[in-house]
């Protein structure tokens, strides 16, 4: 696997992508850390992000765990490409209880075409993290479709 | 598999659930119908809710399709017990491209305690459905620990 | 979608291509029919392929699900292509209980590069199916690149 | 996470499971390591269990993802317990090309019912690994359900 990235741009490519994001800022949510084939994302809790029990929903989680492989993967592309997400799946391990969530995901293998990812997102309770779910991503990339 | 409801008072149970999850308000979804093995979620269009390139974010189109097919699933679970979200499995297939999104979610397996579910997500566009994402749940039945 | 073949062999290439897969030969499948999209595999009963209950093996199950989806996909590829199965996702409903296994694939989207599809697999016991597993794959188009 | 066995005999527990799966047999798969929440397989290569192109069988290749996640998530379970697949995600990442495949699985999350697991497998050529695929699993538990 290369984790070097393609254009040394890579982080502002990045950053400029997750502006153009409408729900990402609707969410609240911090983009943290974006290094070559890693990309870290943070959400405080609101009440408007809940299920019915109280604790981050579902698919509150998906985002940030989709969004944490997107661009680690992205990081890696190049500076003429924009990405999709081809697909991903996601075990939900225990409550999204706590006052923040964290997705960090790392690149399994940066191709071409095609990029896996895993993800994994924690609750943070007391400042203390647990892990709450774990995604596995498959992303594509669009050679010369800028992403803007 | 068993499509008879264990509750002539599934469909309350379903709706009570719903109202209880704030994130489904925030994003403005409607819960369409529900009936036994099967649900239907639409979500108008909002600047809110979209990703780089304007369309409906991928994050959006997991929870609708993760919330469909909860309710399918919820609709067949006893009136004593709750319902999780185990994991699931997401292809993005076109761009969540229209004025709203359409969730339709239908029980292939109701267990005891684990329910396998199949959801495809539509985006509407000019009136037309076309479909965007399809995804496989598992879900799992908490016997006795009441959704409230 | 497209469930037009874009070859009038397209059946001739996909029994090229199975015969060329000498696991499926070990296992004793059969291929019993493809059309534009579809694909259907059998699978008899044999002590080989048992797990540790005496039914058949989950990986038995996955080499079917993942095969029936493959070609079913390949069948509306160009006939200068050929293919991989970049992922898929299966769950496990019921045992491998019967005589035979059946696997039909049906495709989802068929894109230029991309493929989604989604494969049941059946046990037939005494003659009667009852579906055991169900899958959801990602396959992939090699552009000019011959499956020989 | 615990990964304290709840049987000292968790070793003798899954090499007693493992000897009655006759597929495992049938593929010359090896039971390498199995430690609590741990298991590594390997599966040398022959002819039989290859695909169109000479390399193993992306069937063969989940098989002993499955397998592997599935006797890591056994090592932590009780000795009245059997164990089933719920479901696993295989994203194949590079061919099944070398003299053998070694699969290893950690176990991600152990709880009462359900255990979550992540697999990868490793296509060895001339001695040196490279990763071929990766998998997440879903395992359940069925207490007072001899495997025997």
């Amino acid at each position: 696997m290369n984790l070097e990235p393609l254009t040394p741009e890579f982080r502002q490519k990045v950053l400029d992508s997750w502006d153009r994001q409408k729900f990402m800022n609707y969410l609240n949510a911090e983009m943290i850390d974006v290094r070559p084939g890693f990309c870290e994302i943070h959400l405080p809790y609101s009440e408007d992000l809940t299920q019915q029990h109280g604790y981050f929903h579902a698919g509150v989680i998906s985002t940030i765990a989709d969004n944490a492989a997107g661009y680690a993967s992205f990081s890696l592309m190049e500076e003429t490409s924009s990405i999709l997400t081809v697909e991903f799946k996601l075990n939900l391990m225990s409550p999204g209880d706590g006052e923040k969530l964290v997705a960090r995901a790392n690149v399994l293998k940066s191709g071409r075409t095609l990029t896996v990812c895993r993800a994994d997102v924690f609750a943070v309770k007391d400042g203390k993290e647990k892990l709450c779910a774990a995604a596995q991503s498959t992303l594509i990339q669009l050679h010369n479709q800028s992403d803007q």
